[in-house]
């Protein structure tokens, strides 16, 4: 089986699942795989040379984040981050508190974390969402007690589209701090980035978790941002990479290919988000006219020319469709050479019904006809004009096989 | 500053540290960047090429260590394999004992989570080493109790060179295993790789750790082989990928090229390795007739025509040098275009002594005039040639200086 670029061929609508690597990006990473190869712990000077690439690319980032490099922690994944964020924050004060919320919606590189410090002590308190998978601040508040150390709300869900309103979050915890800054808040912004402002000052998080394949960056690096005064125990250990919070020979090429990727979704952040919404309504317009009968996920996309916060990422288009199955859905797009996802895409080859939408009520008997949409950087209305010819068809031949009647 | 080709120019002997990316392996790895860039885990075509690659690479992996490919779980590094081969086995089976041995000279990504373990409630023996730096097998067997769930011990040492026997070991626990086949042995063969036999039924360890990065493929991959009757507790959860062993998008590119740089790597052991332990012989040879006094780390290379099994690596040379500093070797060596390493190279940003020379009882008062040459694929008889004239004239110069008189 030969590598080739079939690929680009076909019409990829599962960005949330992962990006393409940028080309420029790609370019930029060369040569740190090859001629600026050394490891960035030796003393000599071609290891001094990689490791001014990780302090170079962590100002990057730390200007791009508002905050400090020594802040910034490398890891292999985002998944990585977030489980570092939620073991290593929690073990580090567990002579302090034994408790931590999670909203309903997290990520299962934060549940399952999670469920280990259950294991281990901890008490885990789950903050419900809404209908739209929003969580309520003062709803979070009330959890809130003494032995709190931690309160992870992801920034955007990843399988509905949902921007959480972490600033006013931030904001409403800042005055129930106590001394040592507990409870902390994480925020997993994984599906965040590139469409939503991640200016931790203006946010407001104390620890914050950023994937560099969500951004068409390379796959296999994250980072976990975290503020200096918080302490935290490696889940790797073994170095003194990292300040000694991850272990683990340096992968040069990737961090210097994150900073670089991160920087350019950044600049084109504001031009980006304004073009994916004009197709996201475009599409969900569409799709409500020749399927009446879906259901949407997550909150409806604001006007375009709203000044207000997004509430819905702009890339993302779920929804729900009864009597029929998402996986077939899939199938059946795929055979057109459209892909998309079912459920959420990190657990899409598992076909238990996704706790995302159990989180948001959604009737079980709709649960497994969901099918989730989302755009990027390469996606064109002609490609969009092409999924509304064919997924309709789909839709309504699958229906035509269904012994439920809607 | 612009990456360039400058390190090609200098003469590498930090081999041991990291080895530069193949131009092969990295021409094969370039199409998983950029056209097949899927998530393995996504149902639709490209999601399912992306898996294909995974399960190819490990086909490909598997042969090579003579085991199936349901046994290995990629990680994002040695350290990681390494940590999830301590813990991730001693937490799944704490019921069943709370006891492990390590040698005395593993790398820390073993004795830091063996620290962590001992927190945990585990007792942690150290199993120490002779002058070269060797286990001795009936010391190991004495140390094992009914409570002992896991031996690790390493396949070769990064710092001097000893290689363990572990095929010696293997045979002589075999016996010794319960009904649950513990005590388990793992061996961390992250330097071995490329020079031993890393065929897993000939060696008998139950787990083993390999490193992309130190065999001429990419950083950021490591992997974990472990029998299919071993439990495992995940270090990093949150996803199905790895049979839920290890949660985290895979990285194609990385664990293609790793699977295409073992091959190669194994492919061209035994001749590598007579064509390394002539360059050895002769670089040895060579500073011992001129710099008599130094002293040698780890066992003395067998000779070339001998048939027996390897007791030291083909590419280390590592010495001591009384009244003089390691880092100043390193730096003098670094200023004519030299690059070598002092101590472990894991650890050489930070200046404490070594563990692996405290533990085969080298003199305090020359550990720190330690230094170690690493010898690769790209290692010629010139480069050494040239080191012979630099280095003497460095060591000399150092003497000179230094208030102690040898």
């Amino acid at each position: 089986m030969e590598p080739d670029n079939e690929n680009k061929k076909r019409i990829y609508l599962d960005y949330a699942s992962t990006t393409p690597l940028d080309d420029e990006t790609l370019k930029f990473m060369l040569p740190y795989f090859d001629g600026r190869f050394s490891n960035p712990s030796s003393m000599h000077s071609s290891g001094r040379d990689a490791m001014a690439v990780i302090v170079r690319s962590k100002k990057e980032i730390a200007e791009v984040i508002g905050m400090r490099s020594d802040e910034i922690i490398f890891t292999g994944s985002g998944t990585e981050a977030d489980n570092l964020a939620i073991l290593g924050v929690c073990r580090a004060y567990k002579n302090k508190g034994n408790h931590i919320i999670v909203s309903a919606i997290e990520h299962k590189a934060i549940l399952e974390p999670a469920k280990q410090l259950e294991k281990e002590g901890f008490v885990v308190s789950v903050l419900p969402v809404d209908k739209e998978g929003k969580i309520n601040v003062e709803e979070c508040v009330k959890l809130i007690t003494s032995q709190t150390i931690l309160i992870s709300v992801m920034y955007a869900n990843n399988e509905i589209g949902t921007v959480e309103p972490i600033k006013e979050l931030a904001e409403r915890i800042a005055s129930l701090k106590n001394n040592e800054g507990m409870p902390f808040l994480h925020t997993d912004a994984c599906q965040a980035t590139g469409y939503l402002p991640i200016n931790v000052p203006e946010l407001g998080a104390d620890l914050m978790t950023l994937n560099s394949s969500k951004i068409y960056g390379p796959k296999g690096v994250g980072l976990l941002y975290k503020k200096h005064s918080i302490k935290i125990e490696p889940i790797i250990s073994g170095g003194d990479q990292e300040s000694s919070k991850r272990a683990g020979t340096e992968n040069i090429a990737l961090i210097a290919g994150f900073a670089h990727a991160l920087k350019k979704a950044e600049t084109h952040r504001k031009e980006e988000v304004a073009r994916l919404q004009k197709l996201q309504s475009f599409f969900m317009l569409s799709i409500k006219t020749l399927l009446p009968f879906v259901k949407f996920n997550g909150p409806l996309p604001i006007t375009i020319s709203s000044e207000s916060p997004l509430t819905r990422l702009p890339n993302n288009v779920h929804l729900s469709i009864p009597a029929i199955e998402g996986e077939s859905m899939v199938l059946m797009l795929d055979n057109e050479g459209i892909e998309v996802a079912t459920g959420s895409a990190c657990s899409s080859l598992d076909l238990k019904p996704s706790h995302v939408l159990i989180a948001i009520g959604q009737d079980p008997e709709i649960i497994h006809g969901s099918i989730r949409f989302t755009l990027g950087r390469y996606t064109t209305k002609k490609e969009l004009e092409k999924v509304l010819e064919v997924f309709p068809k789909i839709v309504k031949h699958l229906i035509s096989l269904s012994s439920i009647k809607i």
